[in-house]
């Protein structure tokens, strides 16, 4: 199952053409969720917009794969992981991140400028601790990581410098070093006047990928 | 803004007519989400459901709060995190968790169970390590929590024994001791076979609530 070799074989027009018709619909959901969370309608409008709700998942449930998303694979080896909870374009839970390699493409860095809303909330007008921890897992992981083989992560160690307000903010990792099949990466997250978490973690190889 | 002990003056008849409006439209929009994720129907099916998607957000948005939902009060004391990424009964992203303190409502537990389908993804069938770390960031915080004062994560370290696969799961902590303004606590998520991921963290109260 974990076997990331897998090749689904769809052209890259496929991929272009699978994104243009679901990633907006996932924009879309997002909106939803955004608009639930701070809505203040009476209850006769929830009631309207509920029924939309659930005629829209009536019909997208009509034809669905079984249980998750899953990775699929373009023949040109990228990956798709479009239900992934951070970087999935069809995850609508996900912000998503967009993840920056480099600098120059090169393995060992990652970065990412994103925005949290009100979904991310814990401390009010704070985003959640755990949500923190969950986006640094994510870019020190991708940091740690190499074309085709994503590094699960061992331990991680995050550590909260001062509350993380909702808004703009910036994600940065780099690996510090390898031993084996262990790679050692540190990373934080920023607002606009400086870092608010920083982490540091080690990645595993996955068995499968020890060639 | 953290200041907790603000109350806004709902009676419990308030509270449990708010949550029979919003809760309900708050589980069909996590219904949709699943099914954004793994719908497979063509573009023009799509494009029918996102219409009526579209049309739900402006209904909610013809009234709605400023950023995110924030923290309300009840008269009686309770605190009502509706919008918050873990547990809030507003939040479509959030499982959501729902906490057991105890035994016998004594501080110092926190246990849930809970379900994670294709929106909590990493790895293929599996939950995202990050999403496992943002859980136990809540559940160990929960544990060392009191009444009216939620703790705030120090530093959390979380080990990953072996992936954790979606769908039911137990997350479990405790608190092992006190020093002075810090609170520790350790505790984990399993699946049906046992613990899959475990964690430790140091929490801070918060300045106003040292009395």
């Amino acid at each position: 199952m974990l076997d990331y070799t897998h090749v689904d074989g769809l052209t890259a027009a496929d991929v272009a053409r699978l994104r243009a018709v679901y990633e907006p619909l996932t924009g879309s959901v997002r909106e939803l969720i955004d608009a639930t969370i701070r809505t203040e309608v009476d209850a006769d409008v929830v009631a309207a917009a509920k029924a939309e709700i659930d005629s829209a998942t009536a019909r997208l449930r009509a034809a669905q794969k079984d249980l998750s998303f899953g990775i699929q694979f373009g023949a040109d080896g990228d990956s798709m992981p479009w239900g992934n909870a951070v970087i999935g374009v069809r995850n609508p839970t996900a912000p998503p991140l967009v993840i920056r390699k480099g600098p120059h493409g090169q393995e060992g860095t990652a970065s990412s400028d994103f925005y949290l809303g009100a979904a991310f909330e814990g401390p009010p007008g704070h985003v959640h601790g755990g949500v923190s921890a969950k986006i640094l897992d994510h870019v020190l992981g991708d940091a740690a990581s190499k074309p085709g083989v994503h590094r699960l992560t061992g331990t991680i160690t995050v550590r909260y410098r001062r509350l993380t307000p909702l808004g703009r903010l910036h994600a940065e990792a780099r690996i510090t070093h390898t031993d084996g099949f262990k790679t050692y990466a540190v990373g934080h997250i920023a607002d606009g006047t400086g870092v608010t978490v920083e982490a540091e973690a080690v990645f595993i190889e996955p068995k499968w990928a020890r060639s």
